[in-house]
């Protein structure tokens, strides 16, 4: 499909690539060699400053990750390792802003006319000689003095799409890759609606809130720039990204309950994509016709369709290569040589991005989902060894990159150099937001609990509430495009935002989680004690039906649907799990059924009882309450995919009994215990 | 110290910098929308265009991998990694060449004069908007008409400084982490000799013969461009660098003699590194007046003051944050979190690589020994989890790049659009390579056979002569200039011998060491049997005072010098290992040293017990002898560095015993047999 996103020259893995053997500084035989020698001197000074530009980061780094050490060894939770990596970066952005030279001689703007197009490549003749010069961008007549004020600025000052593309992809990876798939698929419902509805209502309120704003400052005279209402909406999309990585390390390190955990993580890694997704659809919404702002149908639903196009590309995409990972390790005996399977496994999933570029869908959504299928499929083919591996080096690569983008906006805030604060429109996105939350979470919670029969309770509402943080997803987004003045402003309010969220609500979640009375010092594997007052469990008969009820209920119809297509079709073909595709497979696909399925699922055949599955509900549901969003959760089934393929056919094989085992996988220790507590064996016998 | 080298515009970490919030195709509300959107359609092109030639290196590897994989399955010998990614690459490269159109319409040059130097940046008025420009580089006006003439070419070409810059310094660092140390340790001196004299001995008869061989080509008319005599120093230099990666593979994977691998591993790391500053030294060598070509005392000196100020400024960085590293894993306890214990080590020994290019040293081999230090030091100092984790994570990212270059070499030859092959000058420089190489081994060896009682036999001479394949370095060396006829020529020609090394020389390994009859299926902590003939070891008196005799002198004198002083005071320095400091230091020192040992050392110092040393000789020899790679075996030990004050000292504790303990403290389960072998403790009682 056609890729409707404003992308901006300079791209990253392009950053690496550079245009053939042209060189800087040729040697030419007959140039003198005085000009040669300043040229190359000015380099070599280009890159020495290049260098300790660089180096001025790592050693944040390298103090922040010191510093958590101690605040971790001294059992401080008052300020989290992005907030002290915010803090360093601010006090080397008032170091480099107040105390470097503010100009650089040499570098005078040259003017040249041309009546074109600007080419993308010049060709310039000094005195004889040829230079190649390459676009970089437009510049606004009024900002051609500042272009090049301060040199040391200037390089720290790192091209938006690294960060799109470096930084995040690991981020994201990490997020779809170590999610407790156990407690995600028990609330899938709630995270979808939570991700999907959820930021797309905050977007339409912060948006339509700030337009007020916005009209307001007109009105008063603060605003002198244009500033429409897609930008507006922009706003309300950049924004709506939440990022509770404060509150859910604190979560992890108390123990806290873990499907409040599930309910945050899941709607935070969802959301972002969405968010990313729905901020390139409204760039895209440009109505044709004189009033290039006003509304206009026609490019309404263009944007939704671009919307729905990108979300479920970048989604198959990321599923695609994720289920070709599993194929490949499978069917190979790569696990014998685990550097070559690791190394492999990296590839492909930063293969995903690249695809998904390629084609113009979005890396980094495309990146998530493979995360989440190559946990969920691959993770089972790998050695062991693989597999601490792959984990090892995912977690290293995220907590750098995260590091790297909370220091980064410490030091922006006083090295960008185009930053616009109005008081005005930052107070109004304060309250947006907290506006936006509001009505994004408790209505939501509330119909959502009209199907939960494990309600969300009041406490978890307000904590959720609470967890609203911004952070790295929503910096990226608004980062990207600084060009206009009211996007200026809203990069300098979304670092605010950003800013106060993680340092002011971070620090405040541990007071937060005792006032709200939310249990801490969870086992993750035990249900919750019926009587707990987070939860309105409604008592069933004696102990043993009460809990395989409650079970029955707290696994969401949405994902026992998907589980079972999963659990009879995908894994036995993607993985060495499962029950033999012989056996669920209609007989007429005996020899590919044969073919697919791995020796080791026979030794498991044993253990496996033959139970028709009852929970098969009418799937016409899922398209009324979820619209869009099905796709998540039937869509990413490769090549098989067929919904309508499930209800033609008996589902064999103890579909609910295998749920929690598999559920577990991850985690071996979890597996039987989780069995156990929902299915005790004397039950089936 | 100032730095001569000749750095070239875009070098790599700043590829990921761009400068400050200048943006491509920015959005000005003024301009025609149709314009924006050609502009913006093409960056969009541009940007996947990008992202497919990074896919097709992607997918390059992973069929590298898959293929690696079959090969080590089947046991297939023949053909190694680094040879089978270099034909996938090669199969790309002629599709590339020849499957895409040739010409891209839209990028015609664009000419404008100027009469100063060439700006780094460039402002341009094209129709009354401003756009920027950045300088890329000079190019020869003959080439003007090649520089756009493919654009899948153009895109799939890296910049030479990516190798230097981001895919070098992983090899690099790997090499120098993973270093076998016990058996690198005992081979110092030959390893150090190999490296040195061999790689300057190599540099400067194959810049002899090349020169002649130029000569020759001028007499016979097949020499039309300036070919100096520079040029084929230069090229000695960047050929000298051999990186015997398919060997030792094999050699790894068939457990061939341990010394035969740790001259030949030791002698590549090091020479990688002498061979890049000899490059560099051979560049600034720029004598003065009129024929800037000819010889002149006061260049070549200063050419070799360079050598030694990049060499042992390099050197000192990597040390230095090696034991700024060492320190501060020994006195936080960052090891109780081996996620942020991995991520500093990570970030340090990056900063290395940062530090040296900041100071004008060189990135590269400061890595090299920041590799060695941490390996030594360091890890010792580290969490069990953060040990597996860091060599996992740099094992994975040393096998990615070193592929990676391997199947861009396969590409180049395709793909690089500035070739020059010339029958005579490749025919030359493969004779000359095997005399350079000849001259290199034999003498070398035989001047090191009247020193070693250790003897280098015939065999280990020509398996060693056998052994000199050309690399990655060599590659990365001469891509990095390829702006005149002779660099073209040079680069062209590298590119074959590393090709015909790689495939016939790698290839050839197995049956070459058949034939030698050298030793394979080696116990490597096991000594080499006395009978056996690869080695001429003189009888002792009895089994005892025998093995005693030879372990003393295979462990270089120069080596023993350096070992009672690591093990004396850097060890308990800088690890929780050695004796502690309170008995090796002179008793002023006291407070000092009670802070500086670690409670752990105190435990260990019963089993220590008190002995004169008598390894230490007269260090007036090492000058002598070895000139300046004196530096390497002594310099490293930081700010307490001073090796006359070994001589007024007695140095004491039992430096002997705990060699080869603390030698073999990388690999736990050698540790107590190697010391057991070397001193039964019956001896000592």
């Amino acid at each position: 499909m056609a890729l409707p996103l404003r992308r901006r020259l300079p791209v990253l893995p392009l950053l690496l690539l550079a245009a053939g053997g042209l060189r800087a500084a040729e040697r030419s035989g007959s140039s003198s060699a005085m000009e040669e020698l300043a040229t190359e001197k000015e380099a070599e000074e280009s890159h020495r400053q290049d260098s300790v530009s660089l180096l001025t980061f790592i050693l944040l780094l390298t103090l922040t990750i010191l510093t958590i050490w101690l605040f971790k060894h001294r059992r401080v939770r008052f300020l989290h390792e992005t907030g002290l990596a915010m803090i360093y970066g601010l006090i080397v952005g008032v170091i480099l802003r107040y105390g470097t030279p503010s100009t650089s001689g040499h570098d005078k703007p040259f003017s040249c006319s041309q009546e074109d197009r600007p080419f993308t490549t010049l060709l310039v003749n000094v005195s004889g000689k040829f230079f190649e010069y390459t676009l970089k961008g437009e510049i606004s007549p009024g900002k051609i003095h500042n272009v090049e004020q301060n040199d040391m600025l200037r390089k720290v000052t790192f091209d938006p799409e690294v960060f799109f593309n470096i930084l995040l992809p690991p981020i994201i990876f990490h997020a779809g890759y170590s999610l407790k798939k156990r407690h995600f698929f028990r609330n899938l419902g709630s995270i979808l609606a939570y991700a999907f509805l959820g930021t797309a209502v905050s977007c339409f309120i912060i948006g339509n809130l700030m337009y007020g704003v916005v009209k307001l400052m007109k009105l008063v005279g603060q605003l002198s720039d244009k500033f429409y209402y897609t930008d507006c909406l922009l706003f309300g999309a950049i924004i709506s990204a939440t990022d509770p990585v404060t509150v859910l390390a604190i979560f992890n390190e108390l123990h806290a309950d873990v499907d409040l955990y599930a309910l945050l993580f899941g709607e935070s890694v969802l959301n972002d994509a969405v968010a990313i997704v729905l901020s390139s659809s409204i760039v895209a919404y440009q109505p044709t016709g004189e009033n290039t702002h006003a509304f206009d149908a026609a490019a309404f639903f263009k944007s939704v369709g671009v919307f729905l196009g990108i979300f479920s590309g970048s989604f198959m995409m990321g599923a695609v290569t994720g289920v070709v990972t599993a194929l490949v390790t499978k069917f190979t005996k790569l696990h014998c040589f685990p550097l070559l399977e690791t190394a492999l496994f990296f590839l492909m999933s930063w293969s995903t991005f690249l695809l998904a570029e390629a084609c113009g869908f979005t890396g980094v959504v495309a990146v998530l989902f493979c995360g989440i299928t190559q946990a969920h499929y691959t993770y089972n083919n790998l050695s062991v060894e693989s597999r601490s591996r792959t984990k090892q080096l995912f977690e290293v690569l995220h907590f750098l990159a995260e590091n790297f983008i909370f220091s980064y906006m410490g030091l922006a805030l006083f090295t960008f150099q185009k930053h616009v604060f109005s008081p005005v429109f930052i107070i109004g996105a304060f309250i947006a937001i907290f506006l936006g939350r509001a009505a994004h979470i408790y209505p939501l919670s509330f119909l959502l609990n009209l199907g939960r029969r494990h309600k969300i309770s009041w406490n978890f509402q307000h904590m959720m509430m609470f967890s609203g943080l911004r952070g790295a997803m929503a910096f990226a987004l608004a980062i990207r495009d600084t060009a206009t003045y009211s996007h200026q402003m809203m990069f300098s309010t979304t670092l605010l935002v950003v800013f106060f969220t993680v340092w002011i609500v971070g620090g405040g979640t541990t007071p937060m989680l005792s006032w709200l009375n939310i249990r801490v010092g969870v086992d993750p594997d035990q249900d919750p004690p019926p009587t707990n007052d987070s939860f309105q469990v409604l008592q069933g008969d004696g102990p043993d039906s009460e809990r395989r009820n409650r079970t029955k209920q707290e696994s969401a119809w949405l994902f026992r649907l998907w589980y079972s297509f999963d659990h009879n079709y995908l894994k036995p073909i993607l993985t060495h799990s499962g029950p033999p595709l012989t056996t669920t497979l209609p007989s007429w696909c005996g020899l590919i059924a044969r073919c697919l399925t791995s020796p080791q699922v026979y030794d498991n055949q044993e253990q496996l009882r033959e139970e028709d599955s009852d929970f098969i509900l009418n799937d016409g549901d899922l398209t009324v309450t979820y619209g869009d969003t099905t796709i998540t959760a039937n869509g990413s089934s490769g090549p098989h995919t067929a919904t309508t393929s499930l209800d033609g056919r008996r589902t064999k094989s103890s579909s609910e009994e295998a749920l929690e085992r598999d559920l577990g996988a991850a985690d071996h220790e979890v597996t039987s215990r989780g069995t156990r507590l929902v299915f005790p064996l004397e039950d089936n016998a």
